[in-house]
């Protein structure tokens, strides 16, 4: 029986044979619903029954010392090696297995019960296009060029420190799409209109925003006491940025208070439906 | 009852209430296991009733439609909005819910039931800690400065195009890691040693190689027919970054047919047990 003293050491273990990624995003997602802190060990690429009689020999010396059930969140795909790791007195949260059961009931076929399906490799055309997407975000970052811009899937614009570029390189990372970002400076809001170079491009462009308080924060943490983070300036920026994007007639939506992924979720559902 | 027939036009929906990226990649390494092409339906931010009700109402009209089973990956956290999904008739595969469950059993406490509680939004310190990490990585990619290298969590060093880069993003963007990375260029070679600048940080060193033959064809695609893309050339700059590395100690993976998230885990978990 478990009580509140002995919860705060609670162990979760992530047993993978891969790199545990997506185990370990599901892991954060369900325990964040309980109100403790857990201690997590990361156990990737157990893809042998050596490794995994390892893994499972390390969990339950947990076992034996805590006294305590450990937390096992494993995405293993061999059968034996989950037969092998679940001799470990633990309470085991088997991820792909729980859901390939009923599929394979539902689809009235057999899995392949093969390691490693869902990574790309890097003969794969996914994988290629993940990778010249990210030279492509790199190469654009920042206003850096205006080659190719044809090529580009969708192309930021926004004040400085908006978050422009970590959002193009996880859209780069995550979807493989070519993004450019251009910042928008005091010498667009005196011509009144986006960069020239733009242009041609309106359908693609993508504006991010912020509080102005907030910008001034991560401004200040950059450039203290600044002109350029100056809470009237960043207000000034921020009015005219807006301005010009409601004139043209550019979609955009607030950074603040958004994760990376939130912004990029929202662009791409934006960008289909468009 | 499903035949063979109509299986491929099996829909799967991922509909979560943040950005379902986990539920998204949890849903590709569930499907891979099966032999069949889906078409997936991505429903991210379904955080109302009236959202949800939509959602529900697609996946109804799909199933009528079909006359099969639609597949629904779902990531909700609210049990309201949960139960209004179920009512459409699919197979249900309910991510959270489903580890939530013998969790709260175990545990012997209740989950908070709140949204997004997996997100780090921008206020949070491993947000900042990422954004920092991201723009350390973006300032030290390809050697372009050795300012502040004792910031560095990792430095990479291998030949041009041996996956570097976007190791490095990768490695900040999902870690937090501030990486620095280094070319190793054939002036190296005939020095004899590694750059000069990192030689007080052997410990932080990491080198990522590739078979010659898989090199080529990568900077062939670069640039044709080049002596830089030459198999000969490659042959010759493997062979003496190798030899470097082994000479002075430094730990090094080859990143030939390994992906981006395979190459990241593979180094985190070799500086860990360092």
């Amino acid at each position: 029986m478990t009580t509140q003293q002995d919860i705060p050491g609670r162990t979760v273990y992530i047993v993978s044979d891969g790199t545990g990624i997506t185990a370990e995003a599901l892991a954060r997602s369900v325990l964040s619903q309980f109100n403790l802190t857990f201690s997590r060990i990361h156990i990737p690429f157990v893809d042998t029954l050596d490794k995994v009689r390892q893994a499972k020999d390390q969990i339950q010396a947990e076992r034996e010392k805590t006294g305590q059930l450990p937390i096992v969140f494993s995405t293993l795909v061999i059968p034996e090696l989950v037969t092998e790791l679940r001799k470990a007195d633990a309470l085991h949260l088997d991820v792909i297995q729980t859901f390939v059961e009923p599929l394979r009931a539902e689809l009235g076929i057999s899995p392949k019960e093969e390691i490693g399906l869902s990574h790309q490799n890097m003969e794969s055309l996914e994988y290629k296009k993940r990778i010249e997407a990210i030279n492509f975000t790199l190469e654009h970052d920042d206003g850096q060029s205006n080659r190719n811009l044809e090529d580009a899937d969708v192309i930021l614009v926004g004040v400085s420190r908006s978050g422009k570029t970590p959002t193009s390189l996880y859209l780069a990372m995550q979807y493989g799409l070519k993004v450019a970002n251009y910042p928008l400076i005091p010498e667009d809001f005196e011509r009144g209109h986006m960069p020239k170079a733009l242009q041609p491009y309106k359908n693609k462009l993508f504006g991010l925003t912020i509080q102005p308080e907030r910008l001034a924060e991560v401004r200040n943490e950059r450039r203290p006491n600044s002109r350029y983070a100056a809470l009237d300036n960043c207000r000034y920026e921020i009015s005219e940025a807006e301005g010009m994007m409601n004139l043209e007639n550019i979609r955009y939506l607030s950074s603040t208070s958004k994760s990376i992924e939130e912004i990029a979720t929202a662009i791409l559902s934006n960008l289909r439906s468009y």
